[in-house]
């Protein structure tokens, strides 16, 4: 059966969680989805890692709240080296989910942005669950976004 | 029995670890804690190392307190990846706390962040232990934050 | 048979795999390339590694593109660095073909840049495969540029 | 019997090791103390994982010093993440000593300044070596500095 | 037998190895020496991961050129952590020779700069290799520069 992770945190500011687990429901409506919850973007990579090495699951989708501060960018730098790691040491694909508080001018457009980000990718982690490596092929290089409407190929 | 690692440095100013250890003995009054403490941020994560490998601790929370120069946060960024990649290893959580300096206007201020923020994150790792990856789901994307007030949820 | 490895993704305004792949079979007729697609530069790692270590790819050309936050390249450092130790994992190269979004003034002109980088690029692996360590020997400090004309040497 | 590494480097302007040695041979007279001495600090991780895993130490100290330009601390960050993974992988404590060309206004301050440095970072090894975990337990929290006069608790 | 590995690039203007290769010669007249080109620095370990695991050299030197845009220093972040996990895995010395195309006012003294460069840490890697970790030791703290003149102790 196949098993798919989602690590959310509490960081957050939207229940990011609920609206990837309702696009994989409704796509892989035969996968078990085991959730994860941490504190904050530095504490995904360990879950995701439990949830492929200990869970078992064949994919994971992680969903990272970044804070304003420079900091937080430092932060996000390590999360993302551990994440890429953690793919490089098991072959399972995590794909990272992140949003930055300082990348919409309104907390609207920032809600905006966030559940059309975890939609295209929990979407994105569907199609590569059931299809492999060739299953996005047919959309490479037409400059896809998530987040923001595509901007579409050169 | 459970056994929880509490990581601090000389370089605090202020006595982080017993902040944690309060919280925690309250919480989990039947763990034991095992302290470590490490001049500073770059010497954090070869004990949160040896807590787990060597004591076997359960998981490990790291109370670090970093400079305000741009060095201090490069560094930062050193131990943020070493926490994250031994986590990756061990599957244990290492729950990360770091004041910076520069974060607040006034020492009144900056203590009652590091205060606050120690105390939250070691309910964040007493929760995590105890009930585990749904532990903190209740409180997914309701825009917790550690040394400053909630912000809430969008 | 030699086989070699092509990663793309979807965020990419250009389809540089097919580029790529038509530079690798007019050169190396007798390889068979194995194409995998991913969403965006931080998925690269994994379909690079699963490529060589699962699909028993001989080498990788991997193509990335870059959008223009400052965010953008801290993910460009995260997947470098993954891309990195891969190839020290492995001892496989891993060709990283990277376009930054922000180094060209028009379309037209960055879409020139990121034919010529693929192109330069896939023929450095080609004599990389075919020949081995001494196969670039004859350019080396000759100031080649891939994405610009050569500067040449001083 | 215990071994004490030292590596320290030909682009110091200061001989930082006899410094350090004359500190472990006063406060350890029964251990023995190895030096290794490299051109800079991108060489050091090495030197300390020599020390290490061939000679034998049981713990390390490295007396590094950081050029002025942004591309030195770069190579800062890529020494500190390295001596933060050998640390992880072996378990010993490595501490690391470095002082940067720009953090003094005057040569008999940098002077100064790295003296002190090396000093009491040496004096934090051989507390550690000697009574472990919880040597330095009694100045947790003691805003303790290196370089710099104590700046004290909050 | 001594085998010394040396890399370089064609994305350099100059060719460094043969100048490294002329001080290696000239020191270590019974040596081995494996050259190995790759296109820029993002490759470089690699192939001296290769050099050292796969042709058996006991020490190698890299000979990067980094261009002057900030996501190139980014590309160097990324090969310098490479390289130095690259020696803790294998506790070879790899010595590093960078140079950055805006670290100097003219192509005359850029040539200057690398040139110097290279003959110094070629002979660095000779003493090391010949006499080992005490090599160096005699300069140890005298401000010793490549591509400058020495700067000199305190």
């Amino acid at each position: 059966m196949t098993k798919i992770g989602v690590v959310d945190t509490t960081f957050s500011r939207i229940d990011m969680a609920s609206i990837a687990i309702e696009v994989i429901e409704r796509n892989l409506p035969a996968a078990r989805i085991v959730r994860y919850t941490v504190p904050g973007i530095k504490d995904i990579p360990v879950a995701a890692r439990n949830l492929i090495l200990e869970e078992g699951c064949d994919a994971v989708i992680t969903l990272g709240w970044v804070g304003a501060k420079q900091v937080d960018k430092y932060s996000y730098i390590a999360m993302s080296i551990g994440l890429i790691m953690l793919q490089i040491l098991t072959g399972r694909h995590v794909i990272d989910v992140t949003v930055h508080e300082d990348e919409a001018g309104s907390e609207e457009e920032l809600r905006r942005i966030a559940v059309d980000r975890v939609r295209k990718h929990a979407m994105n982690l569907v199609r590569l669950v059931k299809e492999g490596r060739s299953a996005l092929t047919r959309y490479a290089g037409r400059g896809l976004r998530q987040g923001y409407p595509d901007i579409g190929p050169l």
